[in-house]
């Protein structure tokens, strides 16, 4: 007997999620990401406020960095107060000056765009790939040499005529970029890789961590993320005059002395307090485990979800190792009308899912950026599904 | 016998205050402010954990909000990562355009400076008060009726061609600037009035909470405030447009919607996490007993430092209730020329004390801001010494 006799197709479709998703989530409340503090956080807490060290000062942001330099890679970590903040400092440091511009995927979080505004710079909207969901490496090629002329080395836009200065890529739901052919394009147009890793602590690209490929890279520790300080942000580079510039712009640029107060530049108050850095600390202890979780749950997720036919779940890229952060359901083209549907059905049942973020080139916030022609982001964001993903599932 | 006959007159007075200090603080090395963890920080923190809410969702920030709101008496309360992100909000939703000018006192934390600057507007220096140690209100008038005129209802600094939008006044150390006369002010030339009360939660101004007399005020919750949060901020209004607008600008501008994601302008990532509030709202319960005590440790220094005729202590001024933030020596006219050699003997000595900032209308980052006549301003930046202000004290 179909149990679905009596739906309609789309209903259909929502309840064989729904029914997927009870099979792996349980009956209760899911929601789409949350943390878990298994570790030593509430002993890190605690020694912050019996040491009284909760603020700028204190030992666990200097450790944080480190430990984030050992895992991933990267020669310098400057921590600071969001992965808003880190972008937004990383775009500063990277040498992004007003009116320029900066090629980004339209499918990303907001931070992404806003943080290049907020430097004086145009957010400029490139479409994305069905492999790996960020910027489409061959597609931005093409584009580039078609509305971009170098002048003096310089990648300019014909059609603004305004630099061309940075790329950055989208590491969209923890799945790697082609980080290959971006750097490609980077030395081809000569202009900036910034990694936006914000969504990617624990996910390589050909064994090496994303956020190290480019002159710079950030993560986000906001509360919905792999791992989380509350809220927080990391700027990694190779770099020590990046690092050491980032570090500070990030404590008000304010000069070494012993008592004076002399600041040589407008700087920001972004430093990650040693409350949230102590946090940090022991959820990246646990990383490793919470990593192999959630390949465990994709797996988990992949056979529950292959016999409906009529999605598909987001596999990590080829030469990739994906820390899957939220786990990814693709609706076929042919059902991309079931999809707020299938959406709301979930949301109704108790189960948090969510679609891709609306597509930036079309909010009316950037109706005057420039735009590549949209084609996959178009398909893809009416096709995205993202699904409960912690850890603690499993 | 004298004990400072063999010293040289400047170490005189350096060994005097440091011999005062100890009586306080003690032979122990003595920070300049440190916070206590008395109350319900422990339990308030591992509920914040044992929950899982760590970020933006949990009930400490809109607690802590409203925490806040009883105490000052204010009718909105908007938690934010830091005292400089609620300027920079604070100043925006206040209605700060670019190329705008700013009345800002030059003797003030570079934060206030940094904010207007954030905003495309520009610092206009003004000079303080002896009485008071914020914005001197009587010069200010006199001031702006030289270097302004009203067009078209608006105050136009005559030398630049640019609007004169708003004045922010700096409660300095948490005394409480005249806010009757800057209000005449604010009216007589349509200027916004915005307090920067950074360093006066528990300050008042004529038995009401300063922060809540402009068309918004701000605090701060560093780890060196009164009360802290690890790193923190609020913004304070009446006006409930005022507060909705400035929680939307510090949740990413993103719009209500079930799961979409609309943005409607160039948002921030500035909403104070829900770990950083469980402690403001533990902090938050002690500070009536912490200002009790801040004023007990006021008259303490006062009898200790009675017979040293050199220096005085800053006292609140009339009509005001300070929440003596940081104790603050001011050295007499005639022996400025010690101070450096003062602070410097503290240190030596293990306690740590400091001057005031820079004045900012002297840093090079501002040199091309617009500044009045700074004579006090001058006078007191050799004057003033901050002194062990810690609860903890006694």
């Amino acid at each position: 007997m179909n149990i679905y006799h009596n739906l309609k197709p789309g209903e259909t479709i929502s309840q064989k999620i729904v029914n997927a998703i009870r099979t792996v989530a349980g009956e209760a409340k899911v929601a789409l990401h949350e943390p878990i503090f298994k570790g030593n956080e509430w002993s890190y807490l605690k020694d912050c406020l019996d040491s009284g060290y909760v603020s700028s000062i204190g030992q666990y942001v200097e450790q944080f960095e480190n430990q984030v330099c050992e895992f991933t890679g990267s020669k310098y970590a400057v921590a600071v107060v969001s992965g808003t903040a880190a972008l937004h400092l990383g775009l500063l440091v990277g040498g992004i000056k007003p009116n320029e511009e900066v090629l980004i995927p339209s499918l990303t979080f907001i931070a992404t765009a806003n943080a290049v505004s907020y430097c004086g710079a145009v957010p400029h909207f490139v479409d994305v790939s069905e492999v790996n969901l960020g910027i489409d490496a061959k597609k931005l090629r093409t584009y580039l040499r078609k509305i971009s002329i170098m002048e003096d080395g310089y990648c300019i836009n014909k059609f603004t005529g305004r630099p061309i200065k940075a790329v950055v890529p989208m590491h969209v739901f923890g799945h790697p970029c082609d980080l290959s052919a971006l750097l490609e394009i980077s030395k081809e147009f000569n202009i900036i890789l910034i990694e936006d890793a914000a969504e990617a602590i624990g996910s390589l690209y050909e064994n090496k961590h994303v956020g190290t490929y480019g002159k710079l890279g950030i993560f986000s520790f906001n509360g919905n993320k792999t791992i989380t300080t509350g809220g927080g942000g990391m700027i990694l580079t190779d770099d020590i005059l990046i690092a050491q510039k980032a570090k500070h712009l990030s404590t008000t640029a304010k000069k070494a002395h012993p008592f004076k107060y002399l600041h040589d530049e407008i700087g920001f108050n972004y430093r990650m307090p040693n409350l949230n850095a102590a946090l940090g600390c022991a959820q990246l202890e646990q990383l490793p485990n919470i990593l192999s979780k959630k390949r465990e749950l994709f797996k988990i997720y992949s056979e529950v979800f292959s016999d409906i036919s009529e999605i598909e779940i987001f596999k990590e890229p080829l030469c990739s190792r994906s820390n899957y952060w939220l786990q990814t359901l693709l609706l076929k083209e042919k059902f991309t009308e079931y999809q707020e549907d299938i959406i709301t059905s979930c949301i109704e049942a108790g189960i948090n899912v969510r679609p891709a973020w609306t597509p930036l080139h079309q909010l009316s916030v950037f109706e005057t950026s420039p735009a590549s022609p949209m084609l996959t982001t178009s398909s893809l964001v009416k096709r995205i599904i993202n699904i409960p993903s912690s850890v603690g599932l499993i």
